[in-house]
Order: C-alpha cells, then sequence, then structure tokens
C-alpha cells in the first residue's frame, strides 16, 4: 500500500502500489481532465509532484519546462510504495458556465411537429374506482385493483411491480378507492398484449402528467420536461456529460471503459449529469421527479451502451457489431433515471454503431425521407459528425469522427455556447486585433464553436491566417505571438478577460477546427459521390447540434465547414436529437415513424473507404484544395 | 438536535430533540431487543440512563429496583435538547447459538415427494449457438441471440431484462456464440406466453442449475439450496430472522413497521438474514451466488408484506385485507435477494391475513386433501400457530397467536433448538431436582421448545406444579426459589451452566408455555366443533414447526399442547413451510397443486368468536380444565 495526498484539496487515500495517479485521483474524489480517455496522449491529466516516489512512463508530451518543474501525466504514472503528495492545477471554469437553454421548438418546421391527434404518451392515466375491501371476500388489494383495470380495459393481463405494490395499500385506502393508475401499453414494436400499471395515486391526478425528452450527447447533455396532457415543454436544463473528464470524444470514452469498474464509473457519471439536470426541471416546475412518468432518451451507440452500462469495446473492434441497436423499453429503475421507478423509458434505435439514436431522432425534425423526389442532407454537427442523405426512395447515412472543437471542447481557451462566450469575432484587416461579442454580453470567458468558426472566417478573410491555417508571421500584430515555430493569437487580453487570463488560440487548436470541418465535408462530399450527386442538387441542407441556431453561416462556408449553396436552402434545427426524442415522447405516429426511417436507413462506412482519406485530406485547407468549390460565380449568395 | 453516547460501545450520535431512544439506538447501530415492538409493555429494551435530561413516558413494566438504578424503557423515552450518556446493558447470547441445520427429507411420506417425472424448476437450461456478429448485416448481440431463441423455443415475445444483457457481449464472444440460456416460462397463473431471459452464460453450464427454497418465519428464518437438475438437496442454512430485535410476534412487528422507515429498516433486516444465509450455502457448495436462477418462499401474510416491503398495517385492522394474497412472480433484485438479479421468485399464495403461504406450502407435506374421506388436522406450531382441517371434500384453516415460546423466544433462559439447548428433562419426584438433556449433549446453555414442555410434563407428573402452572410452595426444594408471590425454578445452576448463569424458569416463562399450548388446542378443538367432530375422528394429525421432530409426544400430550389420540396417527413432518416451497420450486406438478389447494381453502376467523374465547379458557390449564379429554382409558397409548 502506498499513501498519496491530493493538494490543494488535502484528500489523502491509500492505494495499491502501482495504482496510477490518475485512478487515485478519481477514488479521492478529484476531477482531473484526461480528454484521451487515459492513453498518454493528450497532456492534460497532468499535476505536479511535491514528493514521494512516482514511476512515469511516458513525459512526451510535456515540454521541458513542465518536466522540470515536475509536472507528469497521472494516467501513465504510478506509484511507488512511498507516500506520495501531489498537487492539481486549477481547472476551474474549464466546463463551467451557465448554459443558455433553449428548447429549439421554433427552428421546427411546423408542419412536422405533433399535432393534438397525434398525442400518445408511452404512458396513460385513468381514473378508475376501486371497491373497497370487504371482509372474508378472499381478495387482497392487488386483486381488486387488477379486477378493476381488467373491467375497464378489457385486457386479461395486468403487470403490477412491486415498486408500484409498495404504495397500494395506502392509495386504495386514502380516497376510499379513487385513484388514478398509470399504465404503459407500448412497446418498441407496437401495443403490449398486457399492460403494465407503472404507478397507483389516490385521487385523480390524470391532470398531472409529464415526461422527459433527454439527449445524451457526448459532450452535452440536454433534457426537457414535456407536459404530456397538452405536449407542451415546460422546461428545458443542459449541462456537460460528466464523462467529459474520461475523454472528450466516444473512441477515448470506449478506451477509458476497458475495464469493467470504468464502465460502472462512466454510467454513473453520465447518470449523476441527467438527474441533476431533472432536479432542476423539477424543482423549476414545482412537480415531484417521481411524478415524470415516461422518458424518450437518445443518444450515439457508445453513449447508450455506456448509459445503460454495456461494454461499448465491440463498437471499434471490427465487425463494429454493438450489444444493442433496437433497444426494449426498459424501466427508469433498471437504467437508473430518476424519475418514477417503474417509467418506461424509449431509447431511440440505432442504425448501426456509428450512426445511433440522437440520428434517428433528429431526422424527425426533417421532411428527408417524404414522399417527394428532392433530395436533401441531414448534418448533426457534434463531437461526431453524423450525415444522413436521402429522400421518400433511400436513406443513406455515414458518421465521422468531428471531435469537440465545434463544442468548445479540444479548445484550450474552448467553452461550450454559453455566457461569456465569444460567438462572434471581427478581425481588423490592418492591426490583426479582434473585436469579439459575447453570449449574454458579459465580459469574455472564452470562445465556442461558432466563435471558433468566426475568428477563423475574419482571419482568413483578412489575411492573417493562410489556408494551411498558420497564422501570419511575415507582418507584426500586438495579436500575434511567435515562440520559435509556434505562434498563438491573443483573442482577448488577460486585462479584458472576465477569467484575468488571456484568451488565447493557438496553430493546435486551429489545426482542430480544421480536422473537424474537414471530417465532416469530407463525409458529405464522399456521399454523395456514392450515389453520384453533387452539392447543388441538394433541394435542403438541414443543420443541427448545439450551436446550429448560433452559427454565421457566411463565416461556415468561409472556411469550408458547409457548402457553398444558396443560403435558402440551409435549415437551422438546433438541438434535433432532443426534439425528436420529445416527438417519440409525446406521439405514437412519429415514434412509428422513426422505427420505421431507422429500418430503413442504410449505413455506410465510409472512413475506412481510402477514398474518404483522400476527401479529408483535400479538405484539410482553408475553405478547401480546390477552392473553385467555394467561390462558385453562378450561386446566388 | 442532541447529542446521545451509548456504552460500553462508545458510539455517539446527534438526533432531534424528541428522538426516542430506542430509534438513536437503532442509528447508531445499536441492536437494543424490543419483544413487543416498542408498544412499552415488556420492558426488555432497557437502558441506564448515565447523564443527561431525558423524557420518559413510561416506567410501569420495571421493577423499583430498575428505576432506582436509572433503567428506562427505550421505546417510551425520547432525548430532551442536552448530552444524554446511556448505557447499554449486555444481550450477548440472548439469540445466539449454531442451528442443528437439517433438510427434514426424511420425516414426509415418500410418496408427496416428488418424482423425477414431476422435474419442472421455475427456470430451464438450454445449451444454445448463437451466430456470430457479421459486418455490416445490421444485427446486434441482441438480435443475433432473440432470434437463435425464437427459432429454438418457436415463441416471438423473448424478453430480455437489461442486467442479463449487460453481460451479453462478453458471453456471445467467450466461446464463439456457444452460449447457455436460463429462461423463466412459468407465472403463479400458469406457461407465460413470452419467455423471460434471466441468465446468459458463456459455454454449455446446463449442468450447473441451482435453486432456493426460503422459510421466512416470524422466528427464524431457513434457506436451501437445490439441485434443480436432480432435485437433490445441497445444503440447508437456519438462523434467526433479524427482525427479532423489533418485536416478536407479528402484531409487535406491524406496530414496529407503522412508521415507512422502520418498514424499510424492517425489510432490510430480513433480507440481510436470507442473503447471510444464501451467502454461507454458497460457500458451502462451492458456487457463486449469481449461478442461482430461482427461490420460492414461504411465509405467513406479515413476513412476506414486510419482506416485500408492504405496508403491513391493513392486516390487523379491519376487514383484515392485506395488498397481497396471490403474490406474482417478482424478480431477485425487485425483492433484495442475492441471487442472479434476474432470477423469478415465487411466494407461496397465501389464504388469508393469518394464514399465509406457509401454510399452503406446508399442507403440500401431507395428503390432507387427497381423494379419500378421511379428516385430517395439520398444525404447525410456530410463532404463529395455523391450523388446517380436511379432506378431500373440504379444507378449513384457521389462525391463532401462540407467540414465540415454542422456538425459545419470550422465555428468559430460552433459546433455539441449537446445540446446548436443553431438550429433555426428568424431574426426580422427591427432590424435584432436574436431570437435563442437551442437544449436541454439551453443557447447557438455555431451554429450547421441546425443552420447556419436557420440563412442564414432568413437573407435572411429579406434582412440582399444579393444573394452573404453580410451583410447589408447600414443600421444600433447592430447586424452586421463592421471592413474595413469585417462584422460579432453577433447571440449572451457574456453576453447571455453560454460560455461569443459572438457567431459571420462573412462572411468568410457565405461564408464556401454557398461553401458547392453550391457544393452539382451542383453535383445534373449535374447528372440529364447526364441523361436528371430535379429535378422535381425526385419522391422521400431522405436526409442522421447526421443533416437531424433537418434541417428546407424551409429553406434550401431557400439557395438554396435542390432543390425546392413538399415536401412530400423529406425524412430524419438520418445517413443512420450507419442505414445501423445495416441492413447488422444483415440481410444476406441485405448484399447481399449490395454487390449488390454497383456492379451496375456506379460512375461519376464530379468535374474534366468542366461543374461541371460551375453549382457550378453558385450555388454560395442565393439561385442560376437562382432564377427562386428555386420560381417556380407551385410547391405546
Amino acid at each position: 500500500m502506498a499513501r498519496i495526498t491530493f493538494r490543494p484539496a488535502g484528500i489523502t487515500v491509500d492505494v495499491l502500489v502501482n495504482t496510477t495517479l490518475l485512478d487515485a485521483a478519481r477514488r479521492a474524489g478529484i476531477e482531473i481532465d484526461a480528454p484521451c480517455g487515459g492513453k498518454g496522449t493528450c497532456g492534460n491529466c497532468t499535476v505536479r509532484v511535491v514528493s514521494g516516489q512516482i514511476n512515469c512512463e511516458s513525459l512526451g508530451v510535456l515540454t521541458q519546462e513542465e518536466i522540470d518543474q515536475g509536472f507528469v501525466p497521472t494516467c501513465r504514472t504510478s506509484i511507488h510504495d512511498s507516500d506520495v503528495v501531489v498537487e492539481v492545477p486549477d481547472q476551474v471554469g474549464r466546463f463551467g458556465g451557465q448554459f443558455s437553454d433553449d428548447d429549439g421548438l421554433t427552428l421546427i418546421d411546423a408542419t412536422l411537429l405533433p399535432t393534438p391527434e397525434d398525442c400518445r404518451p408511452l404512458t396513460e392515466k385513468i381514473n378508475i374506482f376501486v371497491s373497497p375491501p370487504q371482509k372474508a371476500d378472499g381478495l387482497s388489494d392487488l386483486d381488486r385493483l387488477t379486477r378493476a383495470l381488467q373491467q375497464r380495459l378489457g385486457k386479461e393481463d395486468i403487470i403490477v411491480p412491486l415498486a408500484v405494490i409498495r404504495h397500494l395499500a395506502d392509495a386504495l385506502r386514502a380516497e376510499d378507492g379513487n385513484v388514478t393508475a398509470t399504465l404503459s401499453v407500448d412497446t418498441p414494436v407496437g401495443k403490449m398484449r398486457s399492460c403494465r400499471v407503472t404507478a397507483i395515486e389516490a385521487k385523480d391526478s390524470t391532470d398531472g402528467h409529464y415526461g422527459l425528452a433527454i439527449d445524451v450527447g457526448t459532450t452535452t447533455v440536454a433534457v426537457q420536461l414535456v407536459d404530456l396532457s397538452n405536449m407542451n415543454v415546460l422546461s428545458t436544463c443542459t449541462d456537460y456529460n460528466g464523462q467529459l473528464t474520461c475523454g472528450l470524444d466516444v473512441i477515448s470514452r470506449i478506451d477509458y471503459a476497458r475495464r469493467p469498474d470504468r464502465r460502472e464509473e462512466l454510467r454513473n457519471r453520465v447518470l449523476r449529469t441527467i438527474n441533476r439536470l431533472i432536479e432542476q426541471l423539477a424543482r423549476q416546475s414545482r412537480i415531484s421527479h417521481m411524478e415524470i412518468s415516461s422518458a424518450a432518451a437518445s443518444g450515439n451507440t457508445t453513449m447508450i451502451h455506456l448509459l445503460l452500462g454495456l461494454n461499448p469495446e465491440y463498437i471499434r473492434l471490427e465487425p463494429y457489431t454493438p450489444t444493442l441497436l433496437n433497444v426494449p423499453f426498459f424501466t427508469a429503475s433498471e437504467i437508473g433515471i430518476a424519475i418514477n421507478t417503474a417509467a418506461p423509458v424509449m431509447i431511440s434505435p440505432a442504425v448501426g454503431s456509428y450512426v445511433g439514436g440522437d440520428i434517428t431522432a433528429g431526422i424527425l425534425c426533417t421532411d428527408i425521407s417524404n414522399d417527394s423526389e428532392d433530395v436533401c442532407l441531414f448534418m448533426d454537427i457534434g463531437t461526431n459528425g453524423e450525415v444522413v442523405l436521402g429522400n421518400g426512395e433511400f436513406l443513406l447515412t455515414c458518421a465521422c469522427s468531428a471531435g469537440p472543437a465545434f463544442e468548445g471542447g479540444g479548445i484550450k481557451c474552448g467553452m461550450r455556447a454559453a455566457d461569456g462566450a465569444i460567438e462572434k469575432v471581427e478581425v481588423d484587416p490592418a492591426t490583426g486585433l479582434a473585436t469579439c461579442q459575447t453570449i449574454g454580453h458579459v465580459r469574455p470567458r472564452g470562445v465556442c464553436g461558432s466563435g471558433m468558426i468566426s475568428l477563423l472566417a475574419q482571419l482568413l478573410e483578412t489575411g492573417w491566417i493562410d489556408a494551411a491555417g498558420k497564422l501570419k508571421r511575415s507582418e507584426p500584430s500586438e495579436a500575434i505571438q511567435i515562440d520559435g515555430r509556434q505562434a498563438a493569437y491573443i483573442l482577448v487580453t488577460a486585462r479584458e478577460s472576465a477569467t484575468q487570463r488571456a484568451i488565447v488560440i493557438d496553430e493546435k487548436d486551429i489545426e482542430n477546427i480544421i480536422r473537424a470541418k474537414a471530417a465532416l465535408y469530407a463525409a458529405c462530399a464522399l456521399m454523395l459521390k456514392h450515389v453520384g450527386m453533387e452539392f447543388y442538387d441538394l433541394r435542403k441542407v438541414y443543420i443541427a447540434g448545439g450551436f446550429g441556431r448560433f452559427l454565421d453561416l457566411d463565416a461556415a462556408i468561409a472556411i469550408g465547414l458547409i457548402p457553398d449553396l444558396p443560403r435558402g436552402r440551409f435549415h437551422f434545427i438546433g438541438n434535433a436529437s432532443l426534439a425528436g426524442s420529445r416527438m417519440a415522447l409525446v406521439s405514437g405516429k412519429h415514434r412509428e415513424r422513426q422505427y420505421k426511417q431507422a429500418r430503413r436507413m442504410t449505413y455506410l462506412e465510409l472512413t475506412t473507404d481510402p477514398s474518404y482519406m483522400h476527401e479529408y485530406t483535400a479538405a484539410l485547407f482553408l475553405p478547401h484544395t480546390n477552392p473553385d468549390r467555394f467561390y462558385r460565380k453562378d450561386i446566388k449568395k
């Protein structure tokens, strides 16, 4: 055993010799970001060793200065049999900030939304009368409830879980048998033959019927409370996924999840995020979380595997077969979601290992598979980029790994689109100095994805970066700092920043954005090639993703993130995964449509296709190796 | 808030003002016996207040000496806003001692046991081959498993719980798709239309198929591990029910359970007992508790309500309607039993609030409802006495509260039938001194139920007690201690006792035994009267209960516990609740028989019948007010 103390928290834990510092920190409850998932490649999980014997496998990712000061990457450093004291650098604010929660309702074409006639939630509430107990009639409380429900519903099989039975005796007696039963009647493949009772409440409580839409993103989690009686959105809350410190993208998470205890850790982390958000929603709407009687959740295949506690390893190993694609309706308590324990939880069906339920939910917000022959493109710009191409006849889909740059991850001064995030930048062509606009018009704290796109477009336009994303070294500017072969751009000085630290973008950050946009553009381009079409043939391009509504279209086209098409063909639909989940939650028609579309979608494995690498490399320029694709004179802007 | 310290443990807890000392002790993890369930009537839960302000509601049950020393009943004493220090008297050994675990197999008529043809456990195991994952076939692990099972079973609906899916990916790949599925196919009302998968293991593991029979008694819990492939009993373990410190009989437990937190406490207490026994069984048989794939449990209606976390309050309130009589098959994890989480648990059907599943299981060990016209009587002698009278045409049942005296409870030197328990006594007619025989032939530690019966019979026969149970005062004996109006009988002196404390039976203890036997005898007598029969008309009398096999028949008849019939008509069947649970666990035929018999049984509410009181009072003598009932010359002993 060895003893390790973490400063400044002052927490000491005893661990076995050879435990990594990262595991020891987790044991001590200390949050250390390990964006690469503990592979030792990112150099972000460093701490400074103050005293004691450690064994560090790899210092390659650190600068000499960091090494001299005693910094080590916690994921690659194990503990000898002596006492160790380490200092954890201040990471406060890394993933902080209030989200600007938005229900995104106004973004979606009204004709696609469920109508009152479509309203058929996963559960229904009925008010019934259960006859009072009679002496010596040989009927238990459960017998009387079952008979009353059989009579009312005309169904033989009434299933009542133990969690519901626990409240039965008091509920039946509180108002002399006047009770409200909540019933779960659907399955992913249609109506249940039997009927499952998910709650029994005293009195008529049919007017309080609530459901939850959940988007489990790799970077962020959004949860929305819906009044199921009228399909109104009551409240929306968003936060970073608590798994973020265990890896920024799905591959890093899968890496991290290789050990069963870490799989359990990841499961608990995302559940804590979801359940904290549910608590917020319930508080805002003054209901109890136990009154929420159903949920519909969407996420990519890896996120759903981690949420359910499944081994995600085989998602990235050939032949890329996940444990689940069509997910049965589990109960909230099986999963660990803090709503009514017996509540059914629908999880959106996935198409493949890299096209998940977030996409089958997302395309509910589009008319991509309508009857017309017009071909549409759906792009979900998140940590994973997913693309769907199709019309009433075909639906093709593929995925690429964009990384978290568009959500503010993997960028040193990056942050989520929240108050204080720079979302728009103007660069003075002469001086190279930036003028920034922040969300909430407060002092800047960092840059969000749309801010990065705006900045890059401006720097490119004013000539302060070249097509390869390199900052101009030939002309001096106060905004550009050159340190050997590396250059960085000072967006906000320490004095102007809300955090008293300068907001600086270096060439590595720029590279991250370029890689992300190249991955997405290449995926779209290659998929079109597959069906012998060009970008210009697209009637509509739907852009989904956390930042969708704040995106500056011209800037995005200027850097080559999206194709250069007439602007009217673009439709920003915001967090389509969340909006689609809500539709599936409230509407039987939309649920059926979602399962049908999921079955219709053909998954193309593009990233192992050699021509993908070719397209990707060609897109690693601003806007593209072939600028003709972007400055077409014939397109009316 | 107030602070309370418990000595000698030295544990301090902070509690709200007005918390009872009993609740504070429970919070501190200190076990204090409260046999009456916290009603303040037994005076057993006392502690000595060393310092601090307390508020004691009732000292009526304590002696002046105890009051002078500062003793208070913890259940009726609440805490003021000052710090309190109390001393908990030594209660070690109160419910200690090893049980002599016995599978009781040899006691039951072999023709009643399941034959190999009857073998149909609650789960079945099948070895199947699941095709390996294929690239781009759009099938998840779950899809392939479901298809393989659909083909093999010819059933459409295959339900796989999340807990099983969590192991699926690795199980399917460990041996290239060679897996064993455990399936739950039954419900209390027959075969399921669907099929629920309760486990998936890599390779062919069909030979390891284990089940559990559980008897949840008010005083003791017995658990038995069964090899389901051949119905062999592998091991049996018994222990006191962990709820025992919260009340000795069901009424005290119901009292204790009035608050939801205490209901949860009682649930956890019995689960801890059961799960500890399961751990023992698994260790003895060198299997994992997760390999146990089903369970059948029996207990009286209150015990089952407490095990399931249901409010038992309405069991004792008119019209005495319990929440459950016929219990659905819940899963082990719903209940909290530490075997395979998805394992189905059958709970024996109950007939009424006071005739539970222990009785419907018990009569599986009898031929009481066979085709003959012969009328049989079944007596379950436990903390509750239940009686069944019937034949192939009718089945009547009733219940009475005997108290825990026959299981060693409520008797100051009482103990369970375990090593060191006095089970047989001979009293010297001249001196009144006892010679004792103990279980295991070791030094005596206490008296078990059969020892008490033997002692009373001997004292009665030798004239050292009278028909009212009073010790002889007219003649001096070293064995009789007289203190004012109270007298006590010294069975073993401190020097001879294994605990260095004398084993003494006082007149209150004798009274408890007399009350218990009177309650049982009165119930039998009244039930016979109802159908116009006499004891002598009974062809068979089955005696079930923990001590059944050790009972000295002549002694039991001598004190009037059982009727004076030809000895050959008595059949001791031991723990029939456990044996019946085992039959239901392994045999479909016996399960069906049990549900059928439960429906056939008519419950008589005798204890509210005025003539019951009459019968009871008449039976409060040794052997009976009317000795003619017991000394019939025409009966061949």
